[in-house]
């Protein structure tokens, strides 16, 4: 593929660069929870028709951030975004077919229990069962659910999966989902306690609301970014 | 500032891209052992005359990854290099005072005791006395150290920071230099090999070799990143 290279008067080569948003989202309860990803299908080409990932250029007084919080505003209200994180930049020459575009991906968080209003070409999707998208975008799928397992692990980012307050039993339905297997609700319990991320409010669900026993509501004790750093074992002693 | 933008034929917003390179390497001995970061003075405007880490545009035809292996070929032998991984992406439209520049920078490792030859303009720096630098080089620096330290309590990244084989001591010398604090050898010794990333050899080092008893020989297990996921207390039981 030969393409004419625009320059610069310096001589150096110019390119088009995008923000893409992969936002995330525990949707359904109990049994029936699943990690989904905003989708939109395209309305015009390369790939109309296909779903995507919210994304578009950078524009020349933005950065990368304002820029994705820009295209994701158009399919979702990103004031409800618990988390924004980036992701990384994928480069490969040819990964949009018209022109060389660099991308830059962020990974975004909606709390369980949140419905934003979509436009028509919009919808969540699970992340395992993620359909042929544009571009690169499954990949930054991919990338994007991997990341937040990660963090599920070594940070308290499982604030931003998870409304104000909750019960265990939606604690662990929401952990399941986002971790891909399954956990029992007292080790998620006692581990999320033993980092120092989760407490209870004190006061008790009302009895039938959610059609069972009275249970314990719990919250998480910071609701912005923490590392949990697990590796005390190599601080000074 | 304006800057006339410029724009390709479709009206997209076009904008020079730069790969930006990290490169950690732990120098010294014993208590002498540094964390330092590979600096090349710039030899022209902008910031002619100051530090900077090794970076330029990028080609039309590479990658980010190629373009920054190919910028810091000029600096260091990359055959060197232990490990490459990408940092993140700035875009304040304002760091390059010049043009807008997007850049992305990544994290280089190379293993103690490599020596590699420098042009004159070159030189390994404490990253702990780090002058001011070019651009937002200081911040991707800072970066660099962050990643790095977080990935020795995760994964088993310590391979690339070290040679094929090594004694407890200068393992310790090394994780404490990278890490900035102290570390008890016998700590070190347990957690990594618990962690399955560490294994003796069977050889012990030659008397007086350096200087000491004869100390026995360890070597990493895997030479190439994994993650050692701690976080089996969330996994399937």
């Amino acid at each position: 593929m030969t393409r004419s290279q625009i320059r610069d008067s310096a001589g150096v080569a110019l390119y088009r660069h995008e923000a893409i948003g992969a936002v995330l989202q525990v949707r359904g309860e109990g049994v029936d929870a699943r990690l989904c990803v905003l989708t939109a299908v395209r309305r015009s080409a390369p790939f109309a028709g296909v779903p995507a990932l919210p994304s578009g250029p950078v524009e020349p007084g933005e950065t990368l951030e304002e820029s994705v919080l820009r295209h994701l505003a158009a399919k979702v209200d990103v004031a409800g975004l618990a988390h924004l994180e980036q992701l990384g930049t994928s480069s490969d020459p040819s990964r949009d077919p018209a022109q060389r575009t660099i991308g830059t991906s962020y990974l975004g968080l909606v709390s369980a229990g949140e419905e934003p209003e979509l436009p028509d070409n919009a919808a969540w999707v699970p992340v395992d069962g993620v359909p042929e998208m544009a571009f690169d975008h499954r990949v930054v799928v991919e990338h994007a659910v991997r990341r937040l397992r990660a963090k599920l692990s070594y940070t308290n980012v499982g604030f931003a999966l998870m409304p104000a307050e909750f019960t265990i039993a939606e604690l662990r339905s929401v952990y399941v989902a986002a971790l891909g297997h399954d956990v029992a609700p007292t080790n998620l319990q006692r581990v999320l306690t033993r980092r120092g991320q989760l407490e209870s409010t004190g006061e008790m669900t009302s009895p039938g609301a959610k059609g069972g026993r009275p249970a314990r509501v719990f919250r998480f004790v910071d609701r912005e970014l923490v590392v949990t750093d697990p590796f005390a074992v190599l601080r000074p002693e």
